[in-house]
């Protein structure tokens, strides 16, 4: 009878010791993961009817329609560009990528981003709201998921961006591999 | 004496499974709610008294004073808002909405908001912090609140903003239903 | 007998609620906390070789080389600042604040903030994202960090910034205070 006693004791200890760790501990794996792409035609004085994005704010050096000098430090560019689930720009958008990013360095490319993805097809619906620094010259640079709405509600991760294609500086495809983390 | 024992395991095991469910699962009943109003009056090249917000970017083909013409799209506002309980712009103000926000569509009414309400009354102290897309034409649509200082220190939740009224395209008043989830 | 199995109920009852509550509450002192300065030179239009920061945007009313009147509301400026570990402005950078800030009131100097840390050293990699109001006036305020990537995966907090020293409107030196309350 003592004997089973001890036993109920440390069989619970075990789980209640699990438990706290449990609870404590975080996930390192995420809990969802989606993977698109975004197309993003810049303005450039001629291409008016397919831009989606337009430089809106520039320094006293800088250029409201030609691109300026010094790695274009200052630009800020207002987006709604087509998001696709594979990387062709003629197919079909399963949503808006939205918002602006400012090229915030004199000495290299870098872009500061904020900006949402807005779903409403019968596969996703609602946002997903980012905010980040993307070195542009690197390959792969993490941005993070600050929240969501609709299917996304609370949700909070990282994307991994990779601008995989460019044309010049008017065309840029961004691949984006959201990993969440708080799912909700 | 065996019963005794087996009770006591299955009434334990029973309060931990329990609990482990109530950490896992999330309260997706919100743990605060408010609601507030805040007004917008778009600085129109002659109502320089009144207004409480300004276009300070704008892509080649606007202006930064009238209005532009392809809904708006890339204008970038700045504004300073009065927070009211109710809806009457003349009530007293219990906070400012501050922050920015642009029209980011070419073919529609949108814009992707970044702002702040800002409370330093006897009811509230503190910021509580926004982002997300309004699409102007939809009658409900919800953002995201990413975080707060003061009373609202670490909250998360989602906001539901609804344009219950506007004149022209100078004034516009938004209804604001704050539903925290992660409160501290 | 019987007492050792009440002794074994109240011992598990204790740890259980002790549990429950330690998961249920949130811990208030901070997981992380980290000090850092930062130092932002205005272009001025004479500048430019100094100079981490530009006015990009500006109301009708405003000038994008010197400073606006009216508190300069409206004022959209994008940096890209050095950090450093003392308030000396030629110790060496550890990272770079980046992003972009608005004066946003009529009445007195307050600015919304959106900007990020990046560091890549050997101390530090990876990125802190910072959102929030700084009403300039005030000598310590809160700002919120909605997420971090690298060394501050998912991380969240409170930012408490000080304009610590200042040279007429061209030099500013920021203190930053960061304290996280999540820390995965």
């Amino acid at each position: 009878m003592k004997t089973s006693t001890t036993f109920v004791f440390f069989f619970f200890h075990l789980l209640l010791v699990s438990l706290a760790n449990s609870g404590m501990k975080r996930r390192y794996h995420p809990c969802r993961h989606l993977v698109f792409y975004f197309h993003d035609v810049v303005y450039n004085g001629q291409n008016d009817a397919n831009a989606t994005s337009a430089i809106v704010g520039a320094p006293q050096w800088g250029n409201l329609t030609i691109l300026a000098d010094k790695f274009h430090f200052g630009n800020v560019v207002v987006f709604d560009d087509p998001i696709t689930l594979d990387n062709n720009f003629h197919s079909v958008p399963v949503g808006r990528a939205q918002g602006m990013y400012l090229y915030d360095t004199k000495y290299t490319w870098t872009a500061w981003l904020g900006f949402s993805f807005v779903f409403n097809s019968t596969q996703h619906k609602g946002t997903i709201n980012f905010i980040g620094v993307d070195p542009l010259l690197v390959k792969t640079k993490d941005i993070i998921v600050v929240g969501g709405t609709g299917d996304f509600f609370m949700h909070r991760g990282i994307a991994t961006i990779n601008t995989d294609a460019f044309e010049g500086e008017v065309y840029f495809r961004l691949r984006v591999d959201i990993k969440f983390y708080e799912c909700w």
